[in-house]
């Protein structure tokens, strides 16, 4: 498997879609849709990957709905593909074997939010936005945030993380329970809702992270947390990333639960600069957020500026007001907007990749030597707390020597992750892009494994064919 | 399926036996064991289900000696239960089919300690306290902490937790990745070293709690965490389980990161002030452990206090210092020979149940009541901050009434537990004793796919058969 487009499976023909849309029609009236501007939409996705546009686009609103459209499809070998708000970035959401795209946003129920258990049920449908806003008069927050306002069924789906992981977690963790719906259109329930549980095989986090190829996530339980009394957000600039680095290692060794720890590097820096007028130091910088006690957050941001100190960072800057919270913070929600404007016009080539935190300036600082090297424009952030990091090329796609110079590079830094024993992505997902390097990572026989359980679970491999495993 | 000892396939041939014996000792020598005295054991568990024992043990000493004794086997069609320390409850190490048990204690070795990046590598048969006395002088610490000195490898198998769940949460979340050996004598690596990761399919949490069914684990990474500047202790009487399970909602809701929160009823503290001579309150009661730095333990000391005042509870005697906090855990510790203390010579039958932490006073009260309309003498100990808890009847194993009395009771208890959105099995494990529940509590769709991943991946179903789905 060399192409990350390849098509796995043969595409449905004229006659079965045409049956299909007919049939799915008297079922879902006109929310079925073939119109070439809502297929391209959907096979459209934040990345580079070309569009892939599906056959169809299908807008379901009830877990039993999405059973019928499976159920109809499976019975016409026709593929599916799950869509939530197609802000995926590996090309989870293209069509390469054609099919039916099943558009949860019209599942937006919020099912029950339990306030003593700190748990609520969605639909898939549901964003993390609209989550938050729903719980905010409880006190409650869920925290998974992955900069995107994704649906909390994608997020699931692709094993989603983002900033402030390195206290709460990924969608690994967050996800009590779902609602699937596999390949022959059977209902399966993944968990209960009590906290824990080792009553048999974990279909949880079996789905969690599968993209679609094993079934389609409907309901999803996640766990909550009580918005912390009080807040506080830092900024420290370092010498070079080692120090950095070094600094957030001593942090999480210390056992100061840190809520947020980014990494900035200076090109991202200028970046900002320019975008927002702001005038931040212009190298490395670490962006953090403290939550707990007032006397908490207190105690922890004195501490961690002491052992910024003692790797020559400082001054470190630190607020609890929410607007100035917001202004030191402002740095890093400008990130990807403030990357474009250093090259407009270019597209915006978004990966990451994750290793031990132990190697992660040795990775960084090896990166961004290639990135001088090939003369790429590619600022880096980083959830340095856990070993992951992003880098964003800008690229002109209508150089070929560009594009084909920006996948090498893209390449070296997987190889150059998954040597340091890390994943080759972090937070992003497989989906088409990351595909070859499961062997690398993973392994023949593990990797067979996966392919096993596929097959199994998907036997006709109509569940978002062509993605993960390459089947 | 009704019967807990119900053997789900052929026991092997005496020929198919002694060619494997014989086969096996060319590569293990002396580490073939056949002395009914040793096959014996390794059917015996902490548990009152029948001693069903296995046709031979075996003590491979690398991950490449189990992929030997998988693949001969394999080979004869013999069965494999793998062996850790033997302290799981519900029958997971019994040999209903007959077959070879794999004791993996002399894989002893810790291959790694990565300081920085708070993980290790230790082979399956490292127990949680040997592991801690390895780390002691490096300031790090394997929190997970489930009464027994399990293996690390049982405790991945079984998705092991403990006290300190509520705080450092469970085996699911504790591993990093496996090394398995999988029915075919593959050797599948589960995950890199990478803190988190979206790259395909999570086979790590796939064989976390799959008790040996679908592969052995032979070595384990965990993640560790830094030996807390201060530990607090507490000890806190209510006057009701409502009340203390109200205080225990509360604290979480609050975002107090409590490490530890355990009750007691009343029975279970009579026990232990007779077992231990203390002069306890007899009254439900909750001990309570907080992590942090010297300021935070206080703080946390200081709200839960307040907390309990609320909710009636206290005096709440709290302490610092190791020898006074050891004291006021002492009731915990002493919990399991306390409670046997109850009824000399009786059968100890521990089991669990979690439920939603919204439901748990409902669920032990009534529990409390049907014990009591029973005649059973059953002390109660709970993970409390995870809806988790414990029951312990003491039962004559020679009255078959009282015997059935018992197993009647524990099918109530558990149909209480999944009635209230609950789990038949928080922490101990399905074995053979909670198989029949798993249909209850899951729905048919829901176990058929945990019976497709069996057969998927172990087609002849030689890997401990007769335990979770029954294969």
């Amino acid at each position: 498997m060399n192409e990350p487009h390849l098509q796995t499976r043969p595409k449905p023909s004229e006659a079965a879609l045409a049956g299909l849309s007919s049939k799915l029609a008297e079922h879902l009236g006109d929310r079925v849709v073939a119109s070439a501007a809502v297929r391209e939409q959907h096979g459209h996705t934040l990345t580079w990957v070309k569009n892939q546009p599906p056959d169809l686009v299908v807008y379901p609103r009830t877990t039993a709905e999405v059973s019928e459209i499976v159920k109809l499809c499976a019975a016409r070998d026709v593929p599916i593909i799950p869509f939530g708000t197609g802000t995926s970035l590996e090309g989870h959401v293209n069509a390469p074997c054609g099919g039916v795209s099943v558009d949860v946003s019209l599942m937006k129920n919020i099912l029950a939010v339990h306030e003593e258990d700190l748990d609520c049920v969605v639909e898939a449908g549901v964003t993390r936005k609209e989550l938050n806003e729903h719980l905010r008069d409880k006190g409650l927050f869920f925290p998974i945030d992955p900069g995107a306002d994704a649906s909390i069924g994608g997020m699931a789906a692709t094993r989603a993380s983002g900033t402030n992981a390195v206290r709460y977690g990924t969608m690994k963790d967050a996800v009590l329970g779902l609602t699937v719906v596999t390949a022959d259109g059977e209902v399966v329930k993944t968990a209960s809702r009590a906290k824990k549980s080792s009553a048999g095989y974990d279909l949880t986090r079996l789905f969690v992270g599968s993209e679609g190829t094993l079934g389609i996530i409907t309901e999803i339980t996640v766990k909550l947390h009580g918005i912390p009394e009080a807040i506080s957000a830092g900024i420290c600039p370092f010498p070079s990333v080692k120090a950095a680095c070094d600094a957030v290692i001593m942090t999480i060794q210390t056992g100061i639960p840190i809520a947020r720890i980014e990494l900035l590097d200076e090109v991202q820096v200028r970046a900002v600069n320019l975008h927002s007028k702001l005038t931040l130091p212009e190298s490395p910088l670490l962006l953090l957020e403290f939550h707990g006690s007032t006397a908490g957050v207190q105690e922890q941001a004195e501490r961690f500026g002491e052992i910024a100190a003692e790797f020559a960072g400082g001054p470190f800057d630190w607020a609890t007001k929410p607007e100035d919270r917001s202004k030191l913070w402002q740095a890093r929600h400008d990130a990807y907007w403030a990357a474009r404007g250093l090259r407009p016009g270019a597209q915006s080539v978004a990966t990451d990749v994750c290793v031990p935190i132990s190697r992660l300036a040795e990775c960084v600082d090896e990166t961004k030597r290639d990135i001088e090297a090939c003369g790429l424009i590619a600022p880096i952030v980083g959830h340095v707390g856990d070993g992951n990091f992003h880098v964003q090329p800008l690229v002109n796609m209508d150089d070929p020597a560009e594009v084909e110079a920006c996948e090498a590079f893209v390449d070296r830094l997987v190889r150059r992750a998954l040597a340091m024993e890390g994943t080759c992505t972090g937070e992003h997902g497989v989906g088409q892009k990351k595909m070859k390097y499961l062997e690398i990572e993973h392994g023949r026989a593990a990797l067979d494994l996966m392919r096993t359980l596929k097959r199994a679970i998907d036997p006709h491999n109509i569940m978002n064919p062509g993605k993960i495993v390459a089947l």
